[in-house]
């Protein structure tokens, strides 16, 4: 404990990591980004020289906050981070031991509801889903207000639920999780199979002409231009990501679904299909209010803010 | 208000109301059962002729308490019990003009989860899902402690979460919900597809020849007794039961899943199955400590017994 009231909160993303320092009036007075290294020892030397920088920015900290994209205990162990190629660790203790100051880990989901909660679009609310849709499908569940963590540390994985017994491999073992098709490396995916069935040559054209280069980003630039193959490729991924919101209000039965990572920049192509397939397929839908979906209002950094703010309690 | 202290709860399931009286002290000091009927109306009088009854029985009570198969929101407004052929019904109410008390509904897996809080299996517990295995799905969420009826108290729906997409028509009006395959409902169809196929001979020769008349306690009794084609039905009910349990873990990481319903009676046949199925499906299952499976503690009962006491509260 340095006594100056100020945290850290790194969120440590697939591609880079985004480091924040709050004050005790949760305004942020110090910022880092640096890319995100392959392998264990290569993330807790990032993670160590990111702290080091942010406590010799601040003057002192008094908690550094751990946001992740996979599962970690409530012991602060790293269970299982597939999109990081990351296994079993000891998270917590380990940067502790480096760092000689209280770290505190978590899903980054989970810290960035943390912040939304605290600061942001979930202020007041009381039940309510978040969902970062980039590379993966993150996931935090907000019950009577506070983010549920489940008995284990390990809940809010609406992404590795199987809806498609007979889809695409995951890479957690199973068939068909939510997250191969809802998320950016699912429209990767779907892109690719338009184009391979022939029925993209826009998309095959933007990628240079090989399938293999197709990504995400060509199927939302060729939608904007009207390309039909393009909008097929967003309607279908709309489909399946208003099937995982239906399958969480059966279970959830939310007041407010939250929305962040990357593909939120182009919620404008997606929201209307969404909300259409959504209202066609959820449970009990004209006995419920209308389901408000809303962006995260911290934007990019409210993963890091949520850890700052849960480095408090150490 | 009686001021006996006596509250009586009545769980409507799909063939039959079980209703009891419950004193200060938790014990069931009346109980009556009868034939659940068809229609609005019918079930109302039902309902009512039940709690004069058990007034009578009891001497006056303090309020009554009714569990559904259905959805009900916080109003105490049934929005949706497919299984009961019932649709939009404001029940607390017309039910309250009509007994002249305190009526509070709610979902009947509901109710059991809150008997099993206060006096069964889950005492103590924080993070639970439980799952009634009757001719539907029935499911309620215990999170820190406190059944989790969501927003609007829809919540806990993991029978309608879809799971494949290309699989039975629900009654919902959506495809592949769980509920279609890990249900009593499941396993018959299951059973009539497999003698649909002809693999199944020894189910039609108990079912009369006529494959309209399988039933799931052919299967069952077939299985018992070694036949294979039997087997496979109970082991592919399995693993779709498996399937439902990985999902809900995945989303909510509960310490404990506790099971009622009809087929929990036979729950011996399906437990190494289903278990075997989960560990092979659950995400990071060799960082979980194994999944407590436990059957209600409090037996057919539960429902009665949760929807009386929550009448407490009235």
């Amino acid at each position: 404990m340095s006594g100056t009231g100020f945290t850290a909160g790194i969120d440590v993303g697939g591609t880079k990591c985004l480091a924040v320092v709050v004050d005790p009036e949760n305004r942020i007075v110090a910022e880092s980004r640096v890319p995100t290294p392959r392998g264990d020892t290569a993330l807790i030397d990032v993670v160590e020289a990111v702290s080091v920088e942010l406590i010799e920015l601040a003057g002192g900290l008094d908690g550094i906050g751990v946001g992740l994209p996979g599962q970690m205990d409530l012991s602060g162990r790293m269970a299982f981070a597939p999109n990081l190629d990351l296994g079993d660790l000891p998270l917590q203790s380990l940067l502790e031991d480096r760092l000689e100051t209280g770290v505190f880990v978590d899903n980054e989901a989970n810290c960035a509801a943390t912040a939304e909660l605290a600061l942001g679009i979930a202020q007041g609310v009381s039940d309510a889903v978040l969902i970062t849709l980039g590379t993966g499908f993150g996931n935090a569940i907000i019950v009577n207000g506070m983010v549920n963590r489940g008995a284990f540390g390990m809940a809010g994985e609406l992404g590795h639920t199987v809806v498609d017994p007979s889809g695409p491999q995951c890479s957690c073992g199973n068939k068909g999780c939510l997250e191969r098709f809802a998320s950016g490396s699912g429209l990767q995916w779907m892109a690719r199979e338009a184009v391979a069935s022939g029925e993209a040559p826009r998309l095959l054209t933007m990628a240079g002409g090989d399938v293999e280069n197709v990504k995400g980003e060509h199927v939302t630039r060729a939608a904007r231009d009207g390309d039909k193959a393009a909008l097929e490729v967003v309607d279908r991924f709309s489909w399946w990501l208003a099937l995982g919101l239906a399958n969480a209000v059966a279970v959830l039965d939310p007041e407010m679904v939250i929305l962040g990572g990357g593909l939120v920049t182009d919620w404008d192509l997606f929201d209307q299909r969404v909300r259409r397939h959504y209202e066609s397929m959820v449970l009990a839908g004209p006995y419920r209010p209308p389901l408000r979906i809303e962006p995260v209002a911290l934007g990019e950094r409210s993963g890091a803010i949520g850890a700052a703010l849960s480095a408090r309690s150490l």
